[in-house]
Order: C-alpha cells, then structure tokens, then sequence
C-alpha cells in the first residue's frame, strides 16, 4: 500500500514507518522539523522524506498528485500543550489549518483514508470517568485540545461531503523511544544536566493512562483493520494511570541519582499549567470490544520508557 | 454597557442593535458586507458602525482598544450551508480564523464576555432527538457545523485560560426580517422574478425548528442575565418543526400565486444538499428550566417571517 505519513520526523511516525517499511508498504513522509528531529528520519529505499511544510497547501498537492497516496497517517501536530498556551495561535496553524491542508489535499488528489491522532483532552474536564467516545459536552480546556476537536470536526465533515473514510483515536499520554517532548523526555534531560534538582510543575498528583507507542501503533492499525465506518473514531489508552510524581521518582531511580542528594520542588496545584487537565481516564472498552488489549498497562510502558530514554539521550539530545 | 457586535449588517446583529440602543448601550458593530447588507446597517447617535474585515486582527485589536466594549455579541459567520461544501476554505476562514481573532483580540485587550451564535448543526446526525447539549459523539457532517465546533472549542479554551466568560447559543433556524439567506429569503426572490415555477432542493421533507428572531435575542438576553457559569451553553429552538414542503406552499399563498398555475418542481431524497441535516429537533428543555419560553411556534414563526419578507422584498432584494 501506498502511503503517506505527516509529522514523519516526530515521536509517533518515526516508530511508524519503520513497521510500515517491513510489511512492504511504499512510505513518503513530510515533516518540517519545526518538533521532528532530523536524526528520527528513517533510511529505507522504500521510503521517501520530503521536508516541507503543511501550511504550503500547493506543495502538499503537489507531492500528493506526484506520490499518490491511498492512505495518510496525519500525526502531524503541535503536542506541546503548554506551547499553545503562550501563542494563541500555535495549534490552530499547526493542528487546525495543517488538518484542513490535508484534507483538501486529499479532496483534490482523490486519496479516500486518513488514519488520525487526536487526543482525549478533547472531553476537557469530563464529568464521567472513565470517558466514553460518546461522552458531551465537548469542552475543551486547552488550545491545544480546541485544536484537536476542531481537526476531528473537519475530518467527520470532509469524510460526509466527499467520500473520504476516517480513522480518530483519542490518544492517552503515548511513551516510547524518539521522544520530542513530554514529562519523560523533560526529566531525563533536565536530569542529565543538574542532578541534584528537579523542579515539577504542578503538585505531582496529575495522573494519566500513558499507553506505549507499540501498543498504541498496534492499537490504530487494529482499529483501521477492523472497522469500516466513514467516520470510525477509539479512545486508545490502557486502564491504569501513573502519577507525576512516581515518574519523577522512577526516573530519578532510573539514572542512578542518590534520592537523598537531590531536591525534588514540587509546585503548587493539581494542574502542571493552565488548560492541564490534572485527571485523565479514559473508557477502552470500544476498542476491547474490537479484540485489541494493549499488552503493557501505564506503569509498564512508563518505567519502560524511562530506561530507552535514558539510554537514548545519555549523550545529550538529538537534533 | 459598550458592546461590540459582529456581523453587525447582517440578519441576525441588525435585529438585535435597535434593541441594545433602546435599552441605553453603546454600541459598535463590525461588518464586511460579504453577507451583510449596507441597508440593514443601523443609524443612531450611540451606534459606530465599522467597515472592516474580521481576518484583519490588527484592525480588531485598533477597535477594541479605542472603544474598549465590556462583551462582545458575535454573531459574525458564513451562514449560507451549502457554499461552504462548494468552497471548502470559507467557513475555515469566515468562521473559525474569524472567531480566533475576536477572541485574540479580547484577550489582548481585556475583554471579558463573550456571547456566541453557535448552530444545532455541531450535533450532526444525532442518534438521540430531540437532541441536549450534553450529546456527543459530535460529528458534523458539514464545513459550516464543523467551523461551529471548533468556535466553540476556542471559545471553551480561551475562556478557561484568560478569564473569559461566555455564553454559546446553539440555533435552530432562525427567521424574521432582514434575511440574507436561507430558505424563505430563496423562495421569496425567486416566486417575484418567476411566479410560474419553483425549484425545491431536496423532497421537502426536511423538517426544523424555525425560531423567530426576536425570540431568538430575547432568549439569547434571558439566557446571558440568568447564567454565569464561566462557559455556558444553549439550544436555542422551539418544539415543533416546520417542513420545506410547508415552507414552499405558504410563500406561494402569501404571495398571492395561484397554486394551480405554478410547477412546484421536488428535487430527490431528504436532504437539500450534501451536508445538509435533514430532521433536526433540539431540546429545549435547559433553556426552559431557566424559565425562558419562546412567544412564536415554528409554523407562527415561519407564516410571520414569509409575510414580512415578501413585504421587505417586494421591489427586489435589498443591497
């Protein structure tokens, strides 16, 4: 199959296309290395990496017309959600009219499928707990969720008006090697450089399902296998959560710092910033009743994590 | 109270600034005469009314910051369905960057409330009818209903982030004077010019709530003096629908055209056009229970909305 990855440089792409490539699929990916590290794109004569940028509506047309795609993974996004906080108008030029170029593109370039992360911070603060993909209203806290329901909004309406099929999964917090931001990726180089501190934003009590990324690819190509909808949308999370603060102990563990030697500050709050949402639950059972079970719970995929990361930007960050 | 109204030329903000006026407001209002109409522009002494185009966020900015308004009513937006599934950037940009803007604006500028007209078209095809606010999933099925999701996702986010209160409406259709589209406008213009025929999109039996306008913006008041959560959420509609098919022959009746002399020409299937819902009942019950109730059924509203339009129209459309 032919198809064409956004955001390829970034955490979730680049542990994608390498499965993609071994079961013989023809990949391009696009990013624009704004979050993608230059050092995550992958070396495949099977796959092609173009670096441009999706506000450029005429040069994804372009590549679309030139590569003709029969599916698009769009992992393309801003996930910095305290980023979109600073500048308003982050998310929506890098979530809400990056998703409208895409799907235009497609519309144009008659491609039919696209597979999309979107993120259970679209439910906000919910009242229900855990959070169905039913659940209303939908009021999110953050730019950056604004961003991802108004993306799910234009792909539920492109997939009614022209034809297109569509996969949406609400991701939980998704961990894994490749990092390019996250509390994981944060502690461990902050770590790195000033052993004897570590500042936390928020009290530490915000706790989250955090899924691995093999779990989570596994998860989204299960969901795409499995249902044909026009418009198919999955939470896809595990069913345990883990604390900051046991991340930020797992990790001080993890790097073989002396705990009685360091100064751990926690800050004031359940909230690690505004627009945080400090409980996250989210109800699997949608995609149970598929037949997929994620094989590590959130604390198996955050202490596994943990140690890749460790092992990965031991040397510093890559670029 | 100095209020700012967007889409000040168009139907709904002209039916609504006399009222402010009357009351003792100062008001400005904000129009670019893409929908809006010069002759719907109010004149008085306490209304400044400014050609300028919502896309221009500098613009906005220079006029908030001189006449500083308490709230905000935007009521700005493309309104007409079906031209935004033939232009598939309009809504993204007549809506959603357009409603960014505002809300960038009155956070740099201070400003703290904010009241919306948001559609019953976000809940899409709903499976629960009549339809609560608290429904999901929400999958709308047009660009225009997709753009009014993600307004109210910005609105969500930006009210929990910088302390703006706000109040979204979710419309049924409205109808009264001062049209610039919609079903009875159509209708009205066409019978003038050609009273032998009439072309209906759909089979006529798509069937909605038509709210009159006053009621419309006496509930939108109600609601705003009765509600001050920091982000708080309406159906605006009433109980009993009116068909196409109705609409259809009560115009031919007002118009004095002689039923038997015209071809009344159905188009097929029960949607006007691709995006268009086709049965919409919303409940009102949230808005009752804060002891709103509108004055006009859905019938009342559609038969004094034709008489009142074939009167405004009578000499042609107004510019």
């Amino acid at each position: 199959m032919r198809i064409l990855v956004t955001g390829a440089a970034g955490f979730i792409a680049s542990n994608l296309i390498p499965r993609l490539l071994e079961r013989g699929d023809e990949v391009a990916g696009v990013d624009n290395f704004f979050l993608g590290k230059r050092a995550y794109v992958h070396q495949h004569p099977r796959f092609a990496f173009h670096e441009q940028d999706l506000l450029d509506l005429d040069a994804l047309i372009a590549l679309m017309k030139e590569f003709r795609p029969e599916r698009v993974w769009h992992l393309a996004a801003n996930s910095d959600i305290s980023y979109g906080t600073k500048f308003t108008d982050f998310d929506l030029k890098g979530g809400t009219l990056v998703t409208y170029n895409v799907l235009e593109a497609m519309r144009r370039c008659d491609v039919r499928q696209i597979v999309f992360s979107s993120s259970g911070a679209v439910y906000g603060e919910p009242a229900v707990m855990p959070t169905p993909e039913d659940y209303g209203p939908i009021l999110p806290i953050s730019l950056y969720a604004a961003s991802k329901a108004a993306c799910e909004a234009l792909i539920t309406a492109f997939s009614h008006n022209y034809d297109i099929r569509s996969w949406i999964f609400r991701f939980g917090n998704i961990v894994g090697p490749n990092p390019t931001h996250g509390v994981i990726h944060d502690f461990v180089l902050r770590l790195r450089d000033e052993p004897s501190k570590l500042v936390v934003l928020g009290d530490g009590t915000q706790a989250k399902p955090y899924v691995y990324v093999e779990d989570c690819l596994d998860g989204m190509e299960f969901g795409v296998a499995s249902s044909h909808d026009s418009v198919n949308y999955y939470n896809l999370a595990v069913d345990d959560q883990t604390s900051v603060r046991e991340i930020a102990e797992w990790t001080i563990e993890a790097m073989g710092i002396d705990r009685a030697s360091i100064d751990v500050q926690y800050g004031e709050g359940p909230r690690g910033w505004r627009g945080d949402v400090p409980q996250v639950k989210l109800d699997t059972r949608k995609m149970t009743a598929l037949g997929w079970r994620p094989k590590l719970s959130s604390a198996e995929s955050v202490r596994a994590t943990i140690r890749e990361v460790v092992e990965q930007f031991r040397n510093g960050p890559l670029s």
